[in-house]
């Protein structure tokens, strides 16, 4: 890791800086794929299948059979681990659901807010290595309790045209209407634009590699709406000499054991801290499976001294971590002074990974700095607010004069007329 | 417009269709703006402005004597007019405003959600025949609201190098912090990347025409948040025999006078009151300054007659119109039928005009059916909301098993060693 002492000002930019990515080489390819399925639908997902996931699917549609099966391979532990997972994120994201508070903002002039279920969403689950089965957890649960009437899953076959069986146990705890065994661009764009299988859907979630990434910004510009923008995943960790350096570095690692291209930033007030963490880092390191690609991420990684925990406040709200991390003294009170983080993980006991599988929060955050203007997901994700008013004869006789003066300001005389029409007859 | 009789389910997409709008012959031009204020700054502002707003600008920000000025140049009743409908707007954006609730999900597990205004905002007011004013309130009343702390308005210059009185008193009623004489590709291009002059900004909201709109688009691509995409406005009217044909008229010649490309459509289950409306719309379009407009966009919409009340709502909420009138017997107990609208005019005396300047709703609202997975704009629309997270040692050893359970079975080890490391020591 990089460490820079007591920088200035003018170096943060610099040192902050995140990797440039950019899609655009994709571009071509992605949207001749996403044309191919908006053309010829379920064939074109067939072929891609063939091509990409290196089996030939005859059919996607995953079943109830291979549901109920995939229960039985799933360990009682993990099965009681998702359960307590998913209660809490049930528990955390249901105390987000508002009722309409009706306003009468004038005698006569009632105006609410109700919030009502997107009617149909597509939640992307990628392949590879490990099952994200707590992602799906994360998009399937709000989803749920938006009332949402058609939550589709798609997650890519793997070589014997299977999907995880802990995949298949959490989208049936979840309540996912219909998977399909689909991956890539050709899964998003089949939830984009509908096939003889999959439907349409009017929003789609998940993470993914840089084609799937590319492929919801193209789809985003066509219409559907798509969870937020992706980069990779980050922690930023503020550590006093209150700190343990091997709480801090065990976090750090979490982080970096995600991609070769996780960020990983340690902001600190104890410059003696760096070394103690860098040691316990090579030493965890021993022991880690992923290894490998947590060193890479780590080079990549940056360590800062600075004087005072106000500057450090300062620089974290500049870099506007995914993760925060507060591993301090009156750890509380510096969570008051964050403007720009994703979710924020308060004292020593608040490891990050908490907040990835099982405190309740949602850990689908907005990294690459989006968190200075994007939430991460949560119920409002699934949800449309939608606005009412109801006004009394009364009501549009006491608005009349304002309506009329400022619609034939603005040279829309018909906008006055609609007033004008119904207080004079 | 059009009429369709009693038209079958297989008819609907064809008749409820939107004009395709494709930006991307637009794109490359668009592009090389946003390059040029990118890499030459103020210096390209100039030059757009010369050449796009024909006026050669020194400077761009609008002074205090400038905004003391306008305020002397509007009348007493629209400034009365402008203050009313503030209030009614900051009443109901008020009402929005959130208090963190505190979850405990488990023993010793803390979890709370917190909206934080999104620092830096940028409003864009486009010219044109009209000071759009009223849109003006209806961005920077809730980024007040939502606590900005900086909030900028680009509105372009007229031939004379002036904004409009009402849009400068509009601002300083609402409170933007700074004022730039700028419109088009290059107001987007400045508040997106910043200039000498023009602070960067994190999240742009406003209309715009097909040029500002596409450069909207490309900005939202390279992590620029933005208000939501955009479409001609656009209203639905659901009309029984209870509705007054002058009243459903005046309200489709509101939408229709925006622009030619504005949508109307009527949907009604008599069959009667379509000529009368036809008629009283030929009455009303007689007197109406902005009559050829109108007709215009007359010539694109539809009225379709249904059999009943709940075919009504269906055909209604597969639309999602941006504005729905629902001028019928039981209005109420109809707008609870409603998936998939903007915002919504319960009864005969809520015509869309009190809703587009002063009941208090917002007027950003989704176009374009757009309305199936985006809400308008409110106060969401000017916040982050941060989750946070704080467990104790013990809610910590609570959790542990779950989490190190889930981390292990996807491959993450890191993620389990830092809560092992923490519950061990």
């Amino acid at each position: 890791m990089k460490v820079y002492k007591f920088p200035s000002e003018s170096e943060w930019p610099s040192l902050l800086a995140r990797p440039v990515m950019d899609s655009s080489a994709l571009e071509a390819k992605v949207m001749a794929v996403l044309k191919d399925v908006q053309a010829n639908g379920d064939q074109a997902l067939r072929n891609y299948t063939r091509q990409f996931d290196g089996v030939d699917m005859a059919q996607f549609t995953v079943g109830q059979e291979e549901i109920t099966n995939a229960a039985t391979m799933v360990s009682s532990e993990l099965k009681n681990a998702i359960q307590q997972a998913a209660a809490n994120i049930r528990q955390f994201h249901a105390a987000q659901q508002q009722v309409p508070e009706f306003i009468e903002t004038m005698p006569g002039i009632r105006c609410w807010r109700k919030s009502v279920g997107i009617e149909k969403v597509g939640l992307y689950i990628p392949g590879g290595t490990a099952p994200l089965f707590s992602t799906l957890l994360m998009l399937g649960i709000p989803a749920t309790l938006a009332g949402c009437r058609e939550i589709i899953l798609c997650s890519p076959p793997d070589k014997n045209g299977q999907l995880h069986p802990a995949i298949l146990y959490a989208a049936s705890v979840v309540g996912v209407t219909r998977i399909f065994k689909l991956g890539g661009v050709q899964a998003i764009g089949a939830m984009a634009y509908g096939t003889e299988t999959v439907p349409k859907v009017y929003k789609i979630f998940g993470p993914g590699n840089q084609y799937v990434t590319c492929a919801k910004q193209l789809i985003q510009q066509s219409g559907i709406a798509i969870d937020m923008p992706a980069g990779p995943s980050e922690v930023a960790v503020f550590a006093d000499e209150t700190a343990s350096p091997s709480f801090v570095a065990a976090d750090l690692l979490s982080q970096a054991e995600h991609g070769s291209d996780s960020q990983v930033l340690l902001v600190t007030t104890s410059e003696s801290l760096i070394p103690l963490v860098e040691q316990q880092i090579e030493q965890q390191l021993e022991s880690l499976p992923r290894a490998e690609i947590a060193r890479k991420a780590l080079v990549n990684s940056t360590m800062v001294v600075v004087r005072d925990t106000q500057t450090a406040m300062d620089l974290l709200n500049r870099y506007a971590a995914e993760h925060l991390i507060l591993a301090c003294r009156d750890a509380e009170g510096l969570a008051r002074m964050v403007i720009n983080a994703g979710s924020v993980f308060i004292g020593h006991f608040s490891p990050e990974s908490v907040g990835d599988y099982a405190s309740g929060t949602n850990h689908t955050l907005p990294t690459n700095g989006y968190a200075t203007a994007y939430s991460g997901v949560s119920l409002d994700s699934f949800v449309k607010k939608i606005t009412f008013q109801q006004l009394t004869e009364n009501g549009l006789k006491n608005i009349s004069q304002t309506v009329i003066e400022m619609a034939t300001a603005e040279g829309l005389d018909a906008h006055a007329n609609a007033v004008r029409y119904r207080i004079t007859n």
